[in-house]
């Protein structure tokens, strides 16, 4: 299996390459439209097929590359049930997709948005902003509810093996993985706090507005192209 | 092994934690100044004790956490025979550097610098800045050598299997990794060119001169505790 972690820096976000080596074809968990060049020329470089694009949840700080790359290369975009219209495919909690050879197991991880789900592929979890390093994504816009992320992050997420590696969709200190052994020893969000707890740390956290949200929430329910109405 | 790559996004700098999982013994390769408290912090919760910083070369782009981390830790720092002369332990090529039962082969690849060493460990190669991804380390200063950067690519690095994995020091467009076959194939300032012309594409990319170099590089031969006279 081919895999490769690449930065956006202006938005800190973790885009995935995934790929099976044998039939060549690969999937990008949630890209980034400023990057899509960069993408494509390391899948043709690594003489790789794009079937897939697997989107974690609609993104509000940065807005997603699903549709340039399926314009561009054919692929298949797919995000949850209460995601992107958009999207050619529509996962569930327990579905799976494959990636040539690849299973890519769909867990739904509700609570960031209510379309989040996390992708499972072998010890690698891709948690989208769901569960991040040392913390978890903000619950106070997009239908974000703290206790049902509470509850995919314990009953869901902390299920998986601890060594399971997490792969999160940023980190904004230059953290790259982390496992779930360590956030359930480490995580400040949620070592020692049961479900009220975390929801009034959630409740308080006071978070300014992502800049890119009034553009980027609207562009990613189109799959990153933009209703003329509203592009810059 | 444990093994995570960290980003400073300041100077795009990879700093890479490597552990024995038996002995709880760890080193990091090219930490950044600022970055102490992050890069202590990971070692302390994943349970390892550092005892070994290994510095790829005597940077200019940023100011290493060496010394601070060996005030802090007790750890012994690792750089090559003509890098800085504050180590504990200065290196050549073949030999062995051990942090616990992992063995860290030192691999000498002057050009970047007259002092930078690669360091191997398993089917990973920490390149510091004598390979890059798609690029390679500037050579038009500190002793830089394009002619002596070729062969440690040509001759040293690219002898290494085709499946290594080449970890840099850094990179400016958010890839983390790649791979020796894939440089050999894609890298171009490499590709199709003989020596010489390797020379003639370094002698003119013209690059301004690093914002640090001043008070980086004397920082970094007294392992980044500036000389109060160049301290700010």
């Amino acid at each position: 299996m081919i895999f490769r972690q690449l930065f956006d820096a202006e938005s800190s976000t973790y885009t995935y390459l995934v790929a099976d080596e044998t039939t060549g074809q690969a999937a990008l968990i949630d890209p980034v439209l400023e990057q899509v060049e960069r993408d494509l020329e390391l899948v043709r470089e690594l003489g790789l097929t794009l079937t897939h694009v697997l989107e974690t949840h609609v993104h509000a700080d940065h807005v997603t590359a699903s549709g340039a790359l399926r314009e561009r290369t054919g692929c298949t975009v797919v995000g949850a049930e209460k995601g992107a219209g958009c999207a050619d495919v529509h996962v569930k909690h327990g579905d799976v997709v494959r990636v040539g050879g690849l299973e890519v197991k769909v867990l739904a991880t509700p609570g960031h948005t209510d379309d989040s789900v996390s992708y499972l592929l072998g010890d690698r979890a891709f948690t989208g902003d769901a569960l991040l390093v040392r913390s978890c994504g903000r619950t106070d816009f997009q239908n974000g509810d703290a206790r049902q992320l509470y509850d995919s992050i314990t009953r869901v997420l902390f299920a998986l093996p601890d060594g399971t590696f997490v792969y999160p969709a940023h980190d904004y200190k230059g953290r790259t993985v982390t496992t779930i052994g360590e956030e359930k020893r480490h995580n400040p969000r949620l070592v020692g706090k049961d479900a009220q707890a975390f929801v009034q740390l959630m409740e308080s956290l006071g978070l300014p507005k992502p800049k890119k949200l009034d553009i980027a929430v609207p562009a990613n329910r189109a799959c990153g192209q933009l209703p003329a109405t509203l592009a810059v």
